[in-house]
């Protein structure tokens, strides 16, 4: 075992996390697309971390940093822990980067501890997970688990770059990308450490929370027709006001959304025509966003949502269309490995809660390859794609002791 | 008594309203705004019908189109009849020239029928009701009224035409307004014939009714501010929805203006911050229009409705602030003259409702001069400021035939 290092695990997470945070594409904020120039130089930056801690690692041919740590049994599968280093714009610092750098940090530990496990330890830092600059959808992530869709090379992003030519000039190889998918027998599991961005681990004061499943999604467009007036001269009896309305079927989206454990549902945008202050409104359209951790029970929202919506239009004489445009089925974590963490965590830090994460993750990519689960860590304000995004040192410390000890469980269930 | 001419009165009525339809500012569109090319000709086309009935007439100062017909009592106060035959853009043709038609119409048929009246009845056309071109309100009816506000000849139209500049041009003469003012003694009611431009008289299968009062409007911006969230991670209970909150404000506004008769509350205008279908809204700015005949209930609506929104704020955690921006005071109709068209109106077609004027009408700065009273005309769906706006022959018919009746009333008072 080598000898304690100066400053504590957390402090060795924060300094990493300000380190990369260092690598941005534009002067004055945090701003890291994928196969940027910054992100060039974070992945480099993660590679450099990754050799210092005794890992074998190469930035592949999708832009994903992979550091390796070998096993004791080279049959045994790989256990991947892994997040993202690529960022919205005008990010925060946290999102994506401390899942990584917990990785990083926990093999340091691991190593300095002179612990050496029975599979290999991969720590992956992904570089498409906000799908910021190209229309892809976790593309480096569904690299891995050989689910990468050949159309997403020809994407262009706003300057009129496609993602192919982006992804040479960044050092990568389109034609290498296949050959990137693991067998599914060859990966033990997923683990993913990410700030919650949501305020639940706060409000129940709790450092650390267990995702249950990360939301599916359902997203329409509402359509609501009534019929103007002049605001002053039809009578309220006789009006079909689309404004009155919609005030109405939101004030319904907003009851049913709450009245089932873990589900959200949001009208992020309304528009009102023809929009005068003495004209009764003739239309209005609406966008619905509703999330939940079971497709059952969001199937079963989207359904009351929809009943009700017409309920009110048809009561009022008002049309109303509704024209769904997303639907993404929800990723239910792996009841082992989430009792892994959550047992790990109890250890660590005392009991923690379990929550579903409203917002999606290369875990979602990565379940479709091997069991999955994340740990979510509480950070301020449940603020996230903000520069306010923060987390405290202490939490920090308590995330990675968690990665620790789970893998030391996971070691040892292997071992057994 | 002068041979019954081939058509009805109603007919003669329509056939005006079309010949009037045709002096519009823009092609394939009704168009005519105070002091435009479309305007001129509509005032000549009125003075010739105005000679041809037997009047005196001329265009004065302001542009109004003046009528007289001289009665039996050189004493005895003048009778207005008017309404105006400025427009709305893209206008029906029935807003404002129904009534001046209708008051030639009658003058026609009491001359036709041999009747002479004992005062002096005079029609005018005003020609600045719609407000349209120049930041004026109501300021030709103003003008006799002796109410004119000299600031605004000095106001300018989008093409940055004076009003005083047009007012010339069109052969007016902004010197000679304030000698257009007429003395209160010296007239005696002013009656006006209108479209309702709602859909009560339709509601009631009436072809008629008794305008109660203009109605009194209070306006305002609420600005209403929450936070704003991820759609995916912060739970229900956890947010400070803006538009939620915007929505049950919204439904409480309907409801308030429901409560009591004849009153009406609209939200025309929402706007919703940052506006996104994953971001839970930040701010919602919406309008509010109060209306009723009653200021006293006027001022009741708006402490109920700012004490409601405020509870609602403050029951979510999101602040409120809530800023008037327009305060115009009820119009009450003169009751004696209300009675004359009422009797008037249970002659010729039975009863009349009684109804309040949601909009602004030049009897609004008539009444600062005399008694005045309104009768409405039932309009198909109750549609006005459109190309839609219609009304029936038949009402036309009963509308002239009403303000005979009245006119005939009002000089058999004069007469005892």
């Amino acid at each position: 075992m080598r000898a304690s290092p100066d400053t504590s695990l957390g402090q060795r997470v924060m300094a990493r996390i300000d380190e990369l945070a260092r690598h941005t594409d534009e002067p004055g904020r945090l701003t890291r697309l994928y196969l940027s120039k910054a992100h060039r130089a974070a992945a480099e930056a993660v590679l450099s971390l990754m050799r210092a801690a005794g890992m074998t690692a190469t930035i592949d041919a999708v832009g994903n940093v992979v550091g390796r740590l070998t096993g004791e049994r080279p049959d045994a599968p790989t256990l991947i822990v892994g997040s993202h280093i690529d960022s919205v714009v005008d990010a925060g610092r946290f999102d994506g980067p401390l899942g990584v750098v917990c990785g990083i940090v926990a093999v340091e530990e691991l190593t300095r501890r002179g612990i050496s496990l029975p599979f290999a330890l991969e720590v992956v830092a992904f570089g498409d997970e906000e799908n910021v600059r190209f229309p892809t959808n976790l593309s480096t992530s569904y690299a891995l688990a050989g689910r990468y869709n050949p159309a997403w090379l020809d994407g262009v992003d706003a300057d009129g770059v496609m993602l192919r030519d982006a992804l040479i000039a960044f050092g990568g190889d389109p034609a290498g990308i296949p050959a990137l998918a693991r067998r599914r027998g060859e990966v033990l599991g997923y683990l993913e450490v990410h700030i919650e961005q949501g305020p639940q681990l706060e409000a129940a004061d709790r450092p650390v929370g267990i995702v249950t499943a990360i939301n599916g999604i359902t997203r329409a467009r509402a359509f609501v027709a009534g019929e103007a007036g002049h605001a002053g001269t039809v009578p309220m009896a006789m009006r079909r006001d689309a404004l009155a309305a919609a005030a109405e079927m939101i004030s319904a989206i907003e009851r049913i959304g709450a009245a089932r454990a873990d589900t959200v549902a949001t009208v992020g945008v309304a528009e009102v025509l023809p929009g005068a202050v003495n004209v009764i409104p003739a239309r209005v359209d609406f966008t619905l966003d509703l999330r939940a951790p079971d497709d059952a029970v969001r199937r079963a929202l989207v359904a009351e949502v929809g009943r009700e919506l017409q309920a009110i239009a048809d009561r009022r004489g008002l049309s109303l269309a509704i024209e769904p445009f997303m639907d993404s089925p929800a990723t239910p974590m792996d009841p082992k490995l989430m009792a892994v963490l959550e047992e790990a965590a109890a250890t660590v830090s005392g009991p923690a809660p379990r929550l579903p994460s409203g917002a999606g993750h290369d875990a979602v990519a990565m379940a479709t390859l091997a069991p999955a689960a994340m740990l979510f860590v509480r950070c301020k304000g449940g603020i996230s794609h903000n520069p306010a995004e923060s987390i405290t040192e202490s939490d920090a410390e308590v995330a990675v002791r968690v990665l620790i000890d789970a893998i030391e469980r996971l070691a040892a269930k292997v071992a057994d």
